[in-house]
């Protein structure tokens, strides 16, 4: 073997980068700083890996869990520091709670700069804890790129986790030997899913069954598989409130989601006398209210766990198909309805979803924050040609327009709706800049009310409207002044007009859906109240 | 006694709410969502506080560290669960290295909703301790009202500090009894500083010293007392890179700030026999270099800790010009120069500065993240009359904005500059949001330069600019698409215009700042290189 004496040895960053993008990374959500531009320039120096820049680091998370859903594959982030992973936190938390596979690379100050407290320097690992199933902490640059495999190949476990690696500079910047991975087998999920007997007997029972779907379960092949069995056993078949992904619309088997309050959940579920759990948590409030209860199983039902959410539930269905004998039998029918007529008039929430309805293309992901106006997009957008869905998952605000750019990125050949509550896309507005400079193919409808609507509800809700003064309903309010997203939207490259009609808005939304590229519809509705 | 029975007994809430204000607290920084309700409902209650909202939680947060700053009293902020702490963290880092006084009040959920895991819940605490002196856990409505006030207490020890409280929504919505705090006998600041003897002793030795003046030994008393030491001994009048707050300008005494870079803080400091820290820590390089020294402390130098900064180091040089015998003796000369001219023909960043140096009103506030300009703009602007200056404390950008928000609310009868940079001000763009609703006094200059110049300037300093390709470069480059902060300012509600040349420039600054209210120049200058 000849030594190649010219050959400078590489960086752990580079063999790091290089031998991620060998595991199949093939994109890195970034906005770094100087504690990662070693790794920047690996990326750049790695033909299988490409970097997009995000204004701020909630973009670049929440873009990362859209494209870890969407592709079903490792998602790679590149932050800076204790105060870059901080600003993406809040977008980590949707993604552990969508279960989204999320990699983590966040860079750290040299180790022998570490003891002087330098003005960056922060506890990174106890934020990373808080979002991540597993945190790194790299200490050599030998270490650097086994580290960073297994961190890879961890998001993948449990049907989708984030990992955290914490990548002091010098470990990047310090030259290392050649490293070649082991192969090792990929570790299997297990099928063995002990309730199967249990929930046949129920199904079997004659009494009143709900199956409660999640994860992969809201796929077609996994919605399929439900509706064999309920077309067998006559079970309901249900999803929860906020879905990682699924599939809807005209043609798909459908599984009515819960509703948002916990009054409206114990009514839809008050007759249930088995409530099968496949991939879904059991039902509990989004928040606590004086005197109701959290927990919303109704008194007298009973729960089966057929597949925790860490768990393969289209696994789980097929092995209850199996065992109910209904493996190759009729479905129940797909959904199917007569499209509401194209609306007209002054715009409101129902009418957008009317809209959408009539003209969300075949195959399309949606992207949803639409928040207090997702009530009624969601029960006209059921009669559009049959598209994935991304929910809101953690309740942290926005979510949706990064949400979108990781689809986007996973998917370039299909279209994305951002579905965008004015309040919430103010938190990621930055994202505009990234669809813009990404020539992204997303239709954003931004529903304009001038107000953090869902915050009335709830102040409603507990009591205090009544005695509110205008202090209080200001803290609520977004007219003052009012904002202009058409402005917005210019400001960072992204097409933009606004619709104050129901035919204005079908005319934009019908050209931006027909044309490639971002386009942002500023929809104007009345607040809530 | 008598009792009226038809007296409702107020909330957790409202009795915190009174309390606070009672010890002072008049302002409430906040974004807030359904567990906090009851807090909203109290301060709309309550006469004595009003809340400030931002569409953002950096926003909030930054503005609280800017009114602490400015104010020198507890700054209060109310942010909604763990997602909301987490996007306010970053300038709650800046605001921790600044030594600012925060209290933070995170709502959580009920304490009976806990165990159910629902959407929102996260580990609060763990993220609040990465950033606060005290972290606070209320586990009953009893506790809430004495927990805030002891919180609220501790922000002012140690020369600023950030305390959490966290508070499960039930506390804040149950009812409790009268409440009446002790008095507490404020405590006392130690002014017992062991090195004075030998500092005076180095000061008067002959060698070359350097005070090394922070927190309000920036201040114009505690610059008067430096002025005076440094004409009785020949020492030299230093202050740190970045400062929480300092006086400067024209007849203010000069104490000259250590470069960013550590080679040029090793050459500023290569003779320096005795360095003195007031109130200021031992110099460090903000990043680590390969090869390079990070602590800027030269061979030979002597270090001395007069006092630290969690001391009062005013008071450590009251007890040293007494030591010193200087208490009414003459001081050094405090700084004059004659004002640069009015800038002509194309813009840049100095002709910014020699711009600012002129018009910049007596007695202003600037909040400085102009990051890479500012080498220019601090050296124009000590010719500006007398001026305080805030600076990026912890490096964690996005804080420019935001701080001008809170020094407006702290002293609304002057003006504020913000000093901006580009891509610094997409990370907290939000701020003008509330800065056009509160109607603040702030003239914001944008330095539009379409770039993350400084990681251009890491990257060639880390030696990587060399070998780097065109993805690396478009990493730190803002001009695709170009980001045009007039349309985004007038989308938010603030007044805007763009300046190419130093002519138009002026124009719109003299404007600005003879008129109150808010108005954005978005400065075109070139990108670094």
């Amino acid at each position: 073997m000849s030594i190649d004496k010219d050959k400078k040895n590489e960086t752990g960053a580079e063999q790091a980068i290089a031998k991620l993008a060998d595991a199949g990374v093939e994109v890195c959500f970034m906005n770094p700083g100087t504690s990662e531009m070693h790794m920047v320039s690996a990326i750049d120096a790695c033909d299988d890996m490409r970097g997009i820049l995000g204004l701020f680091e909630g973009v670049v998370t929440g873009a990362a869990d859209g494209y870890g859903r969407i592709k079903g594959k490792p998602a790679m982030t590149l932050l800076h520091l204790g105060p870059g992973l901080a600003n993406g936190l809040a977008n980590l938390h949707n993604a552990k709670r969508a279960g989204s596979p999320v990699l983590n690379i966040i860079g750290d100050h040299a180790i022998a700069h570490m003891k002087y407290d330098a003005p960056l320097a922060s506890d990174i690992a106890s934020l990373a804890k808080t979002v991540s199933y597993k945190t790194h902490q790299v200490k050599t640059s030998v270490s650097l790129t086994p580290t960073c495999l297994t961190a890879c190949a961890q998001t993948m476990e449990n049907q989708g986790q984030i990992t955290t690696v914490i990548v002091p500079a010098n470990c990047a910047w310090e030259s290392v030997e050649t490293f070649s991975p082991e192969d090792k087998p990929a570790s299997k999920s297990s099928d063995d899913f002990k309730a199967v007997a249990e929930v046949a007997n129920a199904l079997n029972s004659g009494e009143k069954c709900l199956l409660l779907l999640g994860g992969n379960a809201l796929d077609v092949d996994g919605l399929n598989l439900a509706g064999k069995i309920a077309h067998a056993t006559g079970c309901g078949l249900s999803s929860p409130t906020f879905s990682k992904k699924r599939w809807r619309g005209q043609g798909v088997v459908r599984a009515e989601r819960l509703p948002y309050f916990g009054d409206m959940v114990l009514a839809t579920l008050k007759d249930v006398k088995h409530l099968i759990l496949v991939g879904a948590k059991s039902p509990v409030s989004f928040f606590a209210y004086e005197g109701a209860s959290s927990d919303l199983v109704p008194e007298g039902c009973n729960v089966i766990n057929l597949a925790v959410p860490t768990k393969n539930p289209e696994l789980a269905l097929k092995a209850l198909a199996r065992e109910l004998g209904c493996g190759d039998g009729d479905s129940v029918a797909p959904f199917s309805g007569a499209l509401p007529p194209l609306p007209e008039g002054k715009l409101d929430g129902l009418k957008i979803g009317m809209a959408l309805a009539h003209f969300m293309p075949d195959g399309c992901i949606v992207s949803d924050e639409s928040n207090t106006n997702g009530l009624a997009v969601r029960a006209m957008t059921i009669f559009a040609k049959p598209h994935q869905w991304m929910d809101l998952t953690g309740g942290s605000i926005g979510q949706g327009l990064p949400l979108a750019i990781g689809a986007a990125i996973a998917e370039p050949d299909k279209k994305v709706m951002a579905l965008q509550a004015d309040g919430s896309a103010m938190y990621t507005l930055q994202s505009l800049w990234t669809i813009a400079r990404e020539n992204l193919d997303i239709t954003i409808v931004l529903f304009s009310n001038k107000s953090y609507a869902i915050l009335n509800v709830e102040f409603a809700k507990l009591g205090l409207m009544a005695s509110a003064g205008d202090e209080a309903k200001t803290m609520m309010s977004l007219d003052k002044p009012e904002i202009d997203f058409v402005s917005l939207a210019k400001g960072l490259g992204v097409e933009a007009a606004s619709a104050d009609t129901a035919e204005e808005f079908n005319a934009l939304l019908e050209k931006a859906i027909n044309t490639k590229g971002a386009f942002l519809i500023d929809a104007k509705i009345d607040p809530p109240m």
